[in-house]
Formats: C-alpha cells, sequence, structure tokens
C-alpha cells in the first residue's frame, strides 16, 4: 500500500479550524488505528478502541484463566447479556430491563418476527421495502416459513409505505439507516402510522446506534434489532441486541426457546417455561469473550454526548459531499441517498460505473471505504475517530484516481468474493 | 479459598507411577491452571490452553486494529465457520464439508430439528429421552412451534428407546453422552435402529466430543450439534458446531436463512437463496474473536491421539470410581451412571442429601467440580490436563470433608442461582 500523500483540496487553514472546534478530537486517541490509513469503513467493521485489547486479555488470563467455571458467578459472565444490554438502553432510548444483548442480529430478527407474528393471529402481512439490508428480508422469508404459507411479505417503496400499511398488516420490519444509501425513516412518524392501523413496528438498527440519536420509547417503537460491530465498536461479528418494549414483555415469546431464556436456566427440568422480561429472548450459553470486547466499545460511547456524535456525523457528511460536489462531480461521482441537510444516517454514497475499481484504488493507497454492488462507493462517517481532515485528504486522493484514471490499472479489475 | 492439603489416601508410589507412564503428561504444560486448584469441571468450561490468549491478542492487535475491514479477506475471517468445522470435522469422523463452527448449541439444534421435520411432512414424531440436557429438549419444543402443532415429542426412557422408533417417528435427538450421569449411547446401534425404521438421527455431543472416540460416519449419523466449551477449551461461549451427512445436503435446509448462509451473500439481493453443504446453516456474522479462542482450543486436541484421550479419560473415572468406592461410600457417596468398566463419558457423578453443601466446601478448598440438582456432586476428567494425582488428592480432600462433616459449616448452606 502506497502512503497517503495527496494534498488537501481545500485551504488546510479551514479544515484545521474544523479540526480544532471538534468537541471530540481528543476522543481519536481512544482507539488504536493504523499509520497510513482513513478508515471510512467504520460503519461496517468499527474500529479498535484501545481499551479493549487489555479488557479481553483480563477475561482471557483473569475470569477465565484463573477463575475458570467459577466466573459465571464471581465475574458476573451470567449478567453480561442483561448487563450489556442495559448500557445499549441508553443509547438507544429504552429502559434498562427493555434491552438485551445476544446472538446475531439475524437471529434476533427470527426471534422477533415470529414472536410479533405469533401474538396477531389474525394479520398476515409483514411489510418492508425492496433493498433493505439482505438479512432483513431473508429472516422474514425464514419467519414466514414456520407459519405455514398463511403469510406473506409486502414489499413496497419508502414512499408508499405508509399508505400500504393496513388492517392484515401483523409488523412492519425495516432498516432506520439505509445500508447503501444512508436515508434514515422518520421513526416517529412511521411508528405512528404502523401503531394508526394496529401493526407492530420492528427496527433494525444496524446503521444508526451509536451514529444518530435514537429515542425508541419516545418514538412508542414495539420492537428492535441492533449490530455491536459498527458504530459500537464491538469487534467483528460482536455480539447483536434486541429491544421489546415492556408493554410487550408477557404478550411476545421468543420461538428460540432455549436454556438462558429459560425461567429457572439451572434447575435442569425438561419443561420449558419462558423467563420474564426480555431474558426470554435469550437461548443458548452467551460467549463471555465476544461480550468483553462488545462491553469495552459500548463503554465507550456512554462517555460521549450522542448529540454532540451526531451534529459531527452530519459535519463530516456536508464536508464530504461539497468535496465530492467539486472535485468528484467533474468525472461522474453521483451522490446516492440524502441531499445536503437532509436527515442521513452515518455514511455517504456515490454512485459510478467504475466504482468497484475505484474503491480498489482508494484501498491501496490507505483510504479505506466500501464498494457495494453494482456501482456503490460508500465511505463511513465515524465522529469518534475521524477527523475532517482525513475527508479532505480522502477527497484529494479520490480526485487523484478519477483525474489520472488511475483505477484503470490491471490489479484494480480483478473482484474478490468479498469486499 | 484454603490450600490443597489432605494426603493421599492411595499410596503415593503407585499414583506417581500412572503419571510417570501416562503419554499425555506433558500436555498439562499446555494449559494455564491457577494455583492450588484441582479443576474437575473442564467438561462445564475447558481451562484455558496456554496458546489462545497470545492468539486472540493477535486477532485483537493485527487483524481487528491494523487489517480492519480488510481481515475479512487477507486474514480469512470470512472462512473461519468452514476452517474451524473442518478441523472438528477431523475430532468426530466427519469429513470436512459436513461440520460448520456457529452459533450456539441450542441455535443449531432448532436449525436441525426443523430441517429434518421439514424434509419428513409424513412422520410427526420427535423422540427423546426424559432428563435430556434441558436445551435440547427446549429446543424440540420451540420448534414442534413451528410446525402448528401436528407434531409431538415423546420421551421414552434409555432402554425403551429403539423399541419406540415406529413409521411415525421423523427424528430420534439424544445427547451422547448423559450430562449428568455420563451415561454413553451406542451411538451405531441406536442410529441403525432409527434408520431401520426410516427416520433420521440428531446427536447431541456436548459432552462427548474431545473426551470420546467418535465416528458420526462410521455410524452412519444423519445430523450431529457440539459445544464448543467444554473438552474443545474454546473458552466460554465459545461457538458450538453442527454436522450434516453428504447425504443429506441438497435435501435437507435451515430454517434460519440468514445472510452468511446464503449462496451469494455480499451480491446483497433481495431473495434468499440457500448456499450449498453445510454453508447454508450459517445465519449472521459469525464472532471472530470467540473463534480465535475456540481454533486454538481445537488446534491443541488436532495434535492429539484421540484414542489415548480415550484411553486416560477411562483410567481417570476407574481410579476416582475406585477410591470413592473406599473413601467416600461408608459417608453415603452412591455412584450415578454407568459401572467401573463400562461405556462411559469422561465424567463421574455421585449422589449424595447433602451435594450442594460437600460442592461447596469441596470448592473451599480448591477442589472444583459441579452441583448438579437435585443431589448430584460431578467431577468433569479433562485428560489433557489432569493428572492421576489430582485425582486421588481430589478424592481426599473429599473424604476429609465427609469425614469431619466440614460441609456443615453454615457458610456451604447458601445457595446461589448459579453453580
Amino acid at each position: 500500500m502506497t502512503s497517503l500523500r495527496a494534498a488537501t483540496p481545500l485551504s488546510e487553514l479551514s479544515i484545521a479550524t474544523l479540526d480544532d472546534a471538534d468537541p471530540l478530537r481528543a476522543v481519536r486517541d481512544r482507539f488504536a488505528l493504523p499509520e497510513g490509513v482513513i478508515y471510512l469503513d467504520g460503519n461496517s467493521l468499527g474500529a479498535l478502541p484501545t481499551a479493549t485489547a487489555a479488557r479481553v486479555a483480563s477475561v482471557i488470563h483473569d475470569e477465565w484463566g484463573v477463575g475458570l467455571i467459577r466466573s459465571w458467578n464471581s465475574a458476573d459472565w451470567i449478567g453480561a447479556p442483561q448487563r450489556v444490554g442495559a448500557k445499549i438502553a441508553r443509547l438507544v432510548g429504552a429502559e434498562a430491563h427493555e434491552v438485551i444483548a445476544a446472538d446475531s442480529v439475524s437471529v434476533n430478527l427470527y426471534k422477533l418476527i415470529v414472536a410479533a407474528l405469533t401474538a396477531q393471529p389474525d394479520r398476515t402481512v409483514v411489510l418492508s421495502e425492496p433493498s433493505n439490508f439482505p438479512t432483513d428480508l431473508y429472516m422474514i422469508e425464514s419467519a414466514l416459513q414456520a407459519f405455514g404459507g398463511r403469510h406473506q411479505l409486502v414489499l413496497a417503496p419508502r414512499d408508499e409505505l405508509a399508505a400500504r400499511i393496513d388492517d392484515d398488516t401483523a409488523l412492519v420490519l425495516l432498516t432506520h439507516v439505509h445500508y447503501k444509501t444512508a436515508e434514515m425513516h422518520d421513526m416517529a412518524a412511521m411508528t405512528a402510522s404502523a401503531h394508526a392501523r394496529g401493526a407492530l413496528i420492528l427496527w433494525d438498527l444496524s446503521h444508526s446506534v451509536g451514529a444518530v440519536p435514537l429515542d425508541l420509547n419516545g418514538c412508542q417503537a414495539d420492537l428492535a434489532v441492533g449490530c455491536g460491530y459498527k458504530f459500537l465498536n464491538g469487534g467483528p461479528g460482536a455480539p447483536a441486541f434486541l429491544f421489546v418494549a415492556e408493554r410487550h414483555h408477557t404478550t411476545l415469546t421468543s420461538p428460540l426457546g432455549g436454556w438462558m431464556g429459560h425461567a429457572r436456566p439451572f434447575a435442569f427440568i425438561d419443561q420449558y417455561e419462558p423467563a420474564a422480561g426480555v431474558d426470554r429472548y435469550l437461548c443458548g450459553t452467551p460467549p463471555i469473550v465476544a461480550f468483553a470486547a462488545l462491553e469495552s466499545g459500548v463503554d465507550l460511547h456512554l462517555e460521549m454526548d450522542m448529540q454532540i456524535v451526531a451534529q459531527k456525523s452530519r459535519a463530516l457528511a456536508e464536508l464530504f459531499i461539497d468535496l465530492v460536489a467539486v472535485h468528484g462531480a467533474p468525472y461522474g461521482l453521483k451522490l446516492v441517498g440524502p441531499p445536503r441537510g437532509a436527515p442521513r444516517g452515518s455514511h455517504v454514497s456515490f454512485r459510478h460505473p467504475h466504482s468497484y475499481e475505484i474503491m480498489q484504488a482508494l484501498i491501496a493507497r490507505g483510504v479505506i471505504g466500501d464498494f457495494r454492488a453494482p456501482d456503490i462507493l460508500r465511505f463511513g462517517l465515524t465522529p469518534l475517530y475521524l477527523r475532517f481532515a482525513d475527508i479532505a485528504q480522502a477527497v484529494a486522493i479520490l480526485e487523484e484516481i478519477l483525474r489520472t484514471e488511475a483505477w484503470r490499472a490491471p490489479e484494480y479489475q480483478v473482484r474478490h468474493a468479498v469486499t
């Protein structure tokens, strides 16, 4: 990989002013970031907090190595899903007892979709939108299989969704911030639309939590899931979380009734009896080493003012959009998703016929973003560890790649299975 | 905790002879074991391999911290479930492409139970045994819910199981080694009984893998699941694994069709299309930090001759049983499960009306075993890191507790929620 080398196209003075005025500028030091890299993919895998390695090492050496089985009690491993869930609750506008960390987003989607459908036997439609994050749609398909073909998935474009909710709609399942375009649903309005027709709503917060302000209870949301390894910096494949509003605690139950979701898991009785509250959405034994990394990432977020984080996210996005309008548009880069100033999530995406090759050229120069099929360049904007100068430099490098057509080099034409 | 202090009741010379002749005696040094502890709970949570901390630290520092998102390809994170699965396959008598590491035992049970029932719409019974490990029974209950009440769970005592399989039996689900008693099913015979009536069989290997020889394909087994955190030493809550015999790869599919089980996960298309082979049993994103610890534990096992491991397991069990017959039976301890010399798993259990208090007294003296309700003392026998001298010393301490009735001390009477 070559080092970062292009000059910034903006006045260095004005960029420096933005960074000097950034109330989060010291937070960057809380992350281990490699030299020579501008990391614009923290929306896919969040960077490593410096505290995490020591936290995980302590869990391994002290709690596992020395404490052994005793640590289920003495180190409160058994309480990890509830403890981390309660912390995440503070980031999503929920009560501590309404959130639990467990399994993956996909598995948690299945639990909540089936729970919602089971509780409403007279309604048969799950409503979502085309090009929702694939696993959301796949898990709806999976959940519908469990009902023997009586139910159907209806996909409607974003601007028709509210009108498509009717008395047969059991559940509306939407990703709050779109994984490609950063479009953001109006959670309060859409939740109200669902409730007006008696439907439940399930929000996937995977691209929201840790990046934009969230107020699940303020919006009267029913159900939610979210990801631990993106903006929460919980590590690759970190445990996910789910939210069930307290008013649904006794009426909904998990279709995956494993021993950790039992009312008395250590009574070892043959009959399943669901635990009270969100505990019933646990299934198997929680992965404690992975929980240690997740909790470290979450703890860092709890030190932040999420309004300030969201403000910086918007400022980073606006700078990126403004710079690309000047330095990328002449080469065919087109903004995808919300225009400057509109509500959005914390990433920006652009369309170009050669996005794949351009992203390879960027990565080779230390600017790490994402290609998303078929033609999207996606850049994650993580307010905790990105500087405005990083954005300016990334766009300068992007401009150079476009101007010199460096992306045409043979080594950038080869497609990998995963990008 | 007081230190270990009782003298061994056997001749120290004869015990030393057993340890000197142990072909696995050097393997103990590959584990980080705390001073002053005889760890007889490795069947619940395996001890920490010394190589694991460095392996996990490297994944965190180098792969996550420096490699960031690139490590999905460059460090083959994306291949971890298949890579670790292929390694586990060698421990269970399967082909590499028949095993995948993923999720928890509970979630994997659900996948395979539903898959087996879906493939056999004309059969409606799942057969298991009472006092199977609870989550196995709970996940059967969960799976049956997905079929709208058409199916039923039938529980039959162990000696009646084969006779209870009939033309309506879709699936026989058994835990190979019983979690409490260490009773071991004859996998080949029971599998043949299931097949004779056209039923499928699913073996839970949680208390077998890494401790007793396994030959899934030699027994013509159909399906299996197993645990990563017991004898495999993969860390608390480590990812689990599942096995699907190749002949079922195209006819069975997962009810949890998440994006990682898609034929082309990074095509991001709206319609689910299951991957070929066992890959379709993946669901969400694999927890990479947890996989690193699991793989370290599995790698250690691959260096071992499992026949030698199993021989030492039996020898440890026979010594334990012999010593308790002399030093525990006079105080009311009764062996539970297979008698000396019978086929068994790698733990021994005894019944006593005051098992809970006795176990607390043992733990306070550094002998860590398990209490299992209502009245079982359970001791795990892990051949890789236990010495014959440990067994002798543990029984000596047990004898002292029984003889002096030290278990009557007030501090051992308090029940904790988890033991």
